[in-house]
Formats: C-alpha cells, sequence, structure tokens
C-alpha cells in the first residue's frame, strides 16, 4: 500500500472554511483563514532562527493563542512539537530538553525564572516569546523555505513526555495518524455540530488540551482557549461563548459545580468530557440529576487521549463507565496472558490507529509497552457483560492528583539523591481537593537529623510541585517482597493506618 | 508503515451501539445489533454455497433489508460484492458477471425473468433471493468457516461498473478505505448528530446509494431505505421517519417540490444532497427562497461518492456551485498539463484516499485515467477565486439521465450492431422530466428500409430502457473531424436544429 498522505491540516482547514472562528482566547476571535497566516508567518520565522525538517522544538508556554500559532508552525516547518509541562522544575526541564535532543525551546516569558536556571544545563538555542512580537505585523513572504504542503499520516507531530515506573520520564512519539484517528474516533461517537465549541482549559503541554487543537482543525471547530482553569470563569464562559463541549478531569467538574450559580448548564453544553481516572460515583450522580451530559472517557498520551469512552447512548444507563473503545480502536482485558471475561478484574490493553508506535530513544520500553499492536496500559479494569468499561484503578503506583499524573518511581528517586534517605517509598493518600496528593515513606540513614521540611524543600528544588509529598512519614522500614522489592500497594494500607486517628494515639 | 487495519464495521458498531436503529424499511425497524446477527446468519449460509475470500459474489437486487444483509454478509467472508444495475438488459449483465469472473449471483425474483434469458451466458452459481427465505430464522452457529474479524482499509470491498468511453464498462475496484474515507470526509463536511436519519431512495446498486450504507454503520446513523423514488412517499417519509439528509439528483428534487403540499420541509432536514450533475440554477434559488437546505455535491463511481461538496457555511453564498474538496482530497483544474487560475474552465482532476485504486484488470484503463494519484475525470469545470468549484459540464460525451449514466459509446456500440446501421452518434437532448435523454443519429446502409421503431425496439433487447435513443434522427452523414473521428459536440447543435420548428419545416 501507499503511504497515507493528506493536505496540511490548518492550510486545507484555511482553504475549506476560511471564515470560520478557530480560536477564541486572549481577548481575541481568529479565524481560521488567520490562524492559518499567523502560523505561515511564524514559520518562516522560525525557519530563520534555523528550524528545518525533522527538529525538534520545544514550548515552555502557557495556554495563548501564540502557543496555537506556535504549534501549527512547528509542523508547518516538519518539525516536531515537544510541549513541556511548565509546571516542572529546572532540573526537569533541562533533562527533557537534553534527552529529546530539542534545537530550539520556545518560552513564555512568565517561565524566564527556570530558563534562566536551565540555560547552562542545555545545548538547545533558546527564543523568548518577546522575539516574536511584531512577526504577526510582516506581511507573509515567499521566502526561501518551503512550508509543509503535505503530511504522511505515519510523521512524527508531537513528543510527549510521560512519566513510569522507571523513574525518568519518556518521550511518547504521537505521529500526525495517532491525532487525526483520534480525532475521527472522537467525533464519530460524540458526534459533530456546526455549531461546536470545545472550550480548553487543560493544558495545552499535555495530550488532553492539545487533542483539542487537533480536533479543532481536522473537524473545523471553534476552540475556547483559556490560560488555565477558573472555575468561575469556565462557568461564565459555558453561556457567553456557547460552549458545546468542555474537556475536565474530577477536580475541575467538582469546582464547576461548587461555584455553579444555576441548577443547570445552558442546553448548549452538550458534553462534559471527563478524563484522569476513575470518577467518584456521586460526582457522576449529582450530573445525572442536573442533566449535566457528563461523558466519562478513559485515555492516555500513548493513546493521543481518548480510547475508550461513554456514547450519547449509554450516559444515562452507565454511570460510572468509561464507555467502549472509540470506533477504529479495541479493548481488552487480560491477566497472565488470556483474555478476562465479564466482570474479571484485569490489565487494560488497547490497540488501535491512535496509538504511539513507542517511546523515543527507548526501544526497551517500547518492546515491553507494546506488544503485538496491543498497549499495555498498566491501569485495571473489568468490561460489564455489556461490553463497557469500568476502571478500577490507575496503574497500581499512578497516583493521578488534580489530573496530574504522579510516578512514585520518580519522586523516590528525587527523595534517594538526597544523602541522608536510605530507603523512599511513594504512594497516593486520598485528598478531598485534588483527589490524590503524593506522601512519602522514609528511611532514613543511621544517625540522620532530617526533617520533613528539609526534606520536603529539598524535592522543591527538583519535582513540580504536584509532585512532591505532601507528608513525609519517617519509619523504620519499608514493606519489601522476598527479592526486596518495594510493595507500593502496603504502603497504602500504611497512609490508611497513618490517617487512623488511633494509630496516631 | 504497517497495513492499517480496524474492527468488521458491522461487527464494532453492533459492539458499540447495538439498540441503536440501523435500518427502516420493508416495514421493519432493525437495529445495529440486529443487523448483525442477520449479516452473520446470511454469511454461514452463502459460505455453505461455497463462497470464500476474495470471491466476488454480485448482487441484482431491489432496496431491501435483505440488500443491506446481503452487502455486509458477503464482506463477512473476506468476499467482494458486485452490485449490478437492475435496469441492465440480460447481455448487459451477463458481459459484467463474465468480465467480473463472479462465483454467485444472487437476485431478487423480481428479476427472475432476467435471470432466465442470461442464465446460460454466464458460469456462475445463481441463488434466488427466495432460496435466503429462513435464514434469518435460524440461530447463528459457530460455524466451520470464520467470519472477518478485522478489515485492512486496502482490501477491495466492490467492484462497481461504469461506462465509459471505450464502450463497454469497467469494473471500479473500491476499497474499504475509499468507503471509510467518503464517510469521514462526508461528516467531517456535513457534520453526524445523534439523531441523524439519511433517506436512500437512490439504488444500492449505484455508488451514491452504497455509501449511505457505508456511512450509517461507520457513523451510527439511521438509514431509512426506500425500495424506488416516489416523490410523495419520500415528501411523508421526511417527516414521519424524521429524515434529516437525503441524497437526491436533481429529476427526483424537482419532482418532490412539485408534489410538496406545504410550503417548506420540516426543520429537521438539514440537509439535501443534491448531486448527479450541474443543477439548474432556478431550482437552488427556488430550494433557497423555500429554506430547503440544498448542498451541492460533485462524485463520480471513482471516488466513492462524493469528493466535492458545499459546506454549511456555504450554501447560501455560493449557489451553483459543488463546493470545495472534502477534508482529506484535493481538487485542481488542468488543461494541457497545465493548473488553471481562478475562473479558468479545465478538466476537473481530484485525489485522495476516496478515489479507487484502478479497474479490474484494466490496467491501460486505470493508468489513463490515474496519473501519479490524481484521477482525471474527464468532466469540465472552473475554481472560482474563493476555491469554490463550479462543474460546467460532465464528460462531453456524457449523458445524465434522471441521475443514470448514459455512455454514448455504448448505445452506438448497440446501434451498430444492427446490420442495417451504417454510422451512429448519441447525444443528450434536454428533457424537462430526465434533464436530459439520450438520442441518435442513424447514417443507414445503402437499400435499407429501416424504421425508427424497429430501431428502438431492436435497442430495448440489449440496452437498459434509460439507455434507449429516446428519439432516432435518420441523416445522410454525421459530423466527423478530418481524422473521422466523430465529433459529439456538433451532435448537440444537430439537436437543437431539430428541435427548432423552422428546421422541421
Amino acid at each position: 500500500m501507499t503511504e497515507q498522505t493528506m493536505p496540511f491540516w490548518l492550510k486545507q482547514r484555511a482553504l475549506l472554511t476560511p471564515g470560520r472562528t478557530a480560536v477564541v482566547g486572549d481577548g481575541e476571535q481568529v479565524t481560521f483563514g488567520e490562524l492559518n497566516q499567523r502560523a505561515r508567518r511564524l514559520a518562516y520565522f522560525l525557519a530563520g532562527l534555523g528550524v528545518r525538517r525533522g527538529d525538534h522544538v520545544a514550548l515552555l508556554m502557557t495556554n495563548r493563542l501564540l502557543t496555537v500559532e506556535l504549534i501549527h508552525a512547528i509542523s508547518y516547518l516538519g518539525a516536531v512539537i515537544v510541549p513541556l509541562n511548565t509546571r516542572l522544575t529546572p532540573a526537569e526541564l533541562a533533562w527533557q530538553l537534553n534527552d529529546v535532543e530539542a534545537s530550539l525551546l520556545i518560552y513564555d516569558t512568565a517561565y524566564g525564572d527556570k530558563v534562566e536556571q536551565l540555560k547552562d544545563e542545555v545545548s538547545c538555542q533558546i527564543c523568548a516569546d518577546s522575539q516574536l512580537d511584531g512577526v504577526n505585523a510582516g506581511q507573509v513572504d515567499d521566502h526561501q523555505v518551503s512550508l509543509v504542503e503535505h503530511i504522511a499520516l505515519d510523521d512524527v507531530h508531537t513528543i510527549i513526555y510521560t512519566s513510569g515506573t522507571t523513574g525518568r520520564p519518556k518521550g511518547t512519539l504521537l505521529t500526525f495518524g495517532n491525532h487525526w484517528w483520534s480525532a475521527i474516533g472522537s467525533s464519530l461517537n460524540l458526534g459533530l455540530h456546526a455549531d461546536d465549541r470545545w472550550l480548553c482549559c487543560l493544558p495545552l503541554f499535555h495530550v488532553s488540551g492539545l487533542s483539542i487543537l487537533m480536533r479543532s482543525v481536522i473537524c473545523g471547530m471553534t476552540v475556547v482557549l483559556h490560560d488555565k482553569f477558573d472555575p468561575q470563569r469556565v462557568n461564565e464562559a459555558i453561556g457567553r461563548d456557547k460552549v458545546t463541549i468542555i474537556s475536565v478531569v474530577t477536580a475541575m467538574l467538582t469546582a464547576m459545580l461548587d461555584t455553579l450559580s444555576t441548577e443547570r448548564y445552558p442546553e448548549h453544553l452538550r458534553c462534559v468530557l471527563l478524563g484522569g481516572g476513575p470518577a467518584p460515583l456521586p460526582l457522576l450522580k449529582a450530573c445525572v440529576s442536573r442533566s449535566i451530559p457528563v461523558y466519562q472517557t478513559y485515555g492516555l498520551t500513548e493513546t493521543a487521549s481518548q480510547i475508550v469512552t461513554l456514547s450519547p447512548d449509554d450516559i444515562l444507563a452507565k454511570v460510572g463507565s468509561a464507555g467502549k473503545p472509540l470506533f477504529p480502536a479495541q479493548l481488552r482485558i487480560v491477566s497472565d496472558g488470556q483474555e478476562m471475561g465479564a466482570g474479571q478484574i484485569g490489565e487494560i490493553i488497547v490497540k488501535g490507529p491512535n496509538v504511539t508506535k513507542g517511546y523515543y530513544k527507548r526501544e526497551d520500553a517500547t518492546a515491553q509497552a507494546i506488544q503485538d499492536g496491543w498497549l499495555y496500559t498498566g491501569d485495571l479494569g473489568y468490561v460489564d457483560e455489556d461490553g463497557f468499561l469500568y476502571v478500577v484503578d490507575r496503574r497500581n503506583d499512578l497516583i493521578i492528583s488534580g489530573g496530574e499524573n504522579v510516578y512514585p518511581a520518580e519522586v523516590e528517586s528525587a527523595l534517594l539523591a538526597h544523602p541522608d534517605v536510605k530507603e523512599a517509598g511513594v504512594t497516593a493518600a486520598p485528598d478531598p481537593k485534588w483527589g490524590a496528593v503524593p506522601v512519602a515513606f522514609i528511611v532514613t540513614r543511621e544517625g540522620a537529623t532530617l526533617t520533613e521540611a528539609e526534606l520536603v524543600a529539598y524535592c522543591t528544588q527538583r519535582l513540580a510541585r504536584y509532585k512532591v509529598p505532601k507528608k513525609i512519614y519517617f519509619v523504620s522500614q519499608l514493606p519489601r517482597n522476598a527479592s526486596n522489592k518495594l510493595l507500593r500497594r502496603e504502603l497504602r494500607s500504611l497512609v490508611q493506618q497513618e490517617r487512623q486517628p488511633g494509630a496516631q494515639g
């Protein structure tokens, strides 16, 4: 077969529906025609900085119109976008920049301090957003550089870092095809209306936010872009900006409902897409009783966002379920190599054209995660008799805190770097606001006088704030199995004991 | 890259939305779950008749629920569907069955007479629909035969015969991918609503009808299936069956408006997709004034239906245009190898994943039609300054009569077979009901006493009724160029002369 190509998305979208609104954000409304012009101008500017086909260009940016323009501009040059989590520490950012072999970092001046601290640790060129001022004032030149006209679905579009059980983050390769099939699968499930406006208050550096931009340009849909999540602003925008779809995580939805002054949202809000881990049933039931159309969804960076989502047919009958696979995708529950029957809990594995082809320069990790086309998610769940997925637990070791993934191994690695720490074990503690937060169990070296405050301060230098343990328990030993492997599951029961008043007495 | 596979469409659709209505027709409502069960039973039955992967199974069927079931059943066996035009003569049908090397013909008893006349001319097995009675009463057995679980987008799904300038029809190969991308392109343009119901009163043996079934199963959309076009029934069904989209050709839309007793259609009718050739502007303007949402579209069998279609943004501003390419497709106007500028007429060429990979066993015709991925349609048109296509004329020699394609070369070939006919030229005459009808110019052999009635009767034995010339003009010579090539364009002016009263005096 020949490789599947198609016209460059933004260019084609601007050709087909130039006057349709692409983005509402930063107090502006920009059409697809204008967005295309801006992205092209930026692309020529970036070409002037030396960006070439195949280069890795990292973005340390807030949710701004400029970020949207940059994402398309980088693609227009055939370069690969590396969105960086703005909450990471300079040390974490530098590590990712070096691992991904970035040739250029573009940053928001809001993160100037971080960049100042990391700049000596990296070899890439660095460009502040202020250097891009005025690019849009210029005309589009027929520059020497030729912009991409057609893309192949197999070309890499993005590298997004995810952490894992092995400590260091891995760069997930997402192709144009991954994003394309994700967008198509989503629209086949949720439908596509001429008046659709998708509110994006999730970070564009996560696949959950980025995928909204991809759907926008593929489906010709308006994105209402918020620079950060503010429940009051979101509630206002839903009415004022005629939002029809919004992507949220549990903590966000809870906050939205807490600040909602009316009983219901306006009728044009046809889908609240709820991702980021199993949702509490009381929240879901509250939504049903208030006629809020919540669609639970299950997805990972590795699946370019959603891969299993409830459908309009089932949102009332299957409350608590994440639904069924998107049309081009498949789902299985396995345990010890056997497929599980209805109701039996096992590991969730998924397959489909939106699944990553692997991790950047990590052949072993890729081979371990993807076998025969199936992605082994490590998450636990079961499928009921009607084929609906219930996610029981994210990977044993994964802590989802306010929608951000925290990998205990990464936090433990930071803790163990402290000279006074002999052993470290990190697990989740329930938290009313964030769903869960990381807490640590520490065995100190003999004679050490380490305090909780000292160790927290140490972590804060090395880890994004949401990864820093919210509580540190000093213990004499950690639960380990015969081969001395840390039993994180048992840490959880330790947390419960610690939280019981009796245990503290 | 690896070949793109996905779950078998009907199976996946039945897994995802089993209770959703798939087809309303034959006085029944069938869900996707039921349709899947029926198709599987039929597939096992057909396997019992010997149908195997790669076989060509021809269907001579009206628009019935059984036809829908058979289409999916044949695919379930990995066999290729060959839909036959039921209006063809036994001789035409036999020719196609032999050309396509069909292993099995399944026919509607309504066409028993035709089958009786052709059965000695073909070598394939023949199965009447009555033999399938009772198949649905049985249980689905875990038969020895394994049904298709996954399809590759490159696999051939259908072979549909189209005629052409060379006289004999050619079998257009349509892959699963062609149908998939057509359905996706359509939904990205027209949108996809949870309540969508697409009325199909076009024959399922044409790509225009068949593609509705493909969209149904891919997008999870209900098809309201009519066995034939009846304007009164269609108008009633739009209201009663809550039809949101309908595909029509000009003659059908005219008849619908003529019999419509109200000023407007109900609001839930959101799209009247108008194909089958350039539409008269007065008809389009009448629709605008009556708020009928007409979307002109341009497509061919070779593009698996639509490839250029108006978008919701433009149906009022660009009346008369067929719109812009579907998202994954491209369009150019060329003349003598040069791309034409805005407003310049040339040949319409198109490219995209919904374009056929060629004609069955016709390498030369394939190489001629498809060059560097571009399909040379032979149709004439131009693109305006905003990129909108205006189809000026279908291929010089093509007559579109009530939505059916009539190729003069094929009709001429039948005429020339008569011993008294020395030369024959066929062209279109305008017709108030059908848009156009074929008429013939004949030079008889010396001494012949052939009459119009005799020649029409002769053609009726050999050609489908819509191909039989509606008028025969006996002339002393035909317009030819220096190399003795028939100038069909000049035949058109002869028709105009013949129709002027003065010319007949």
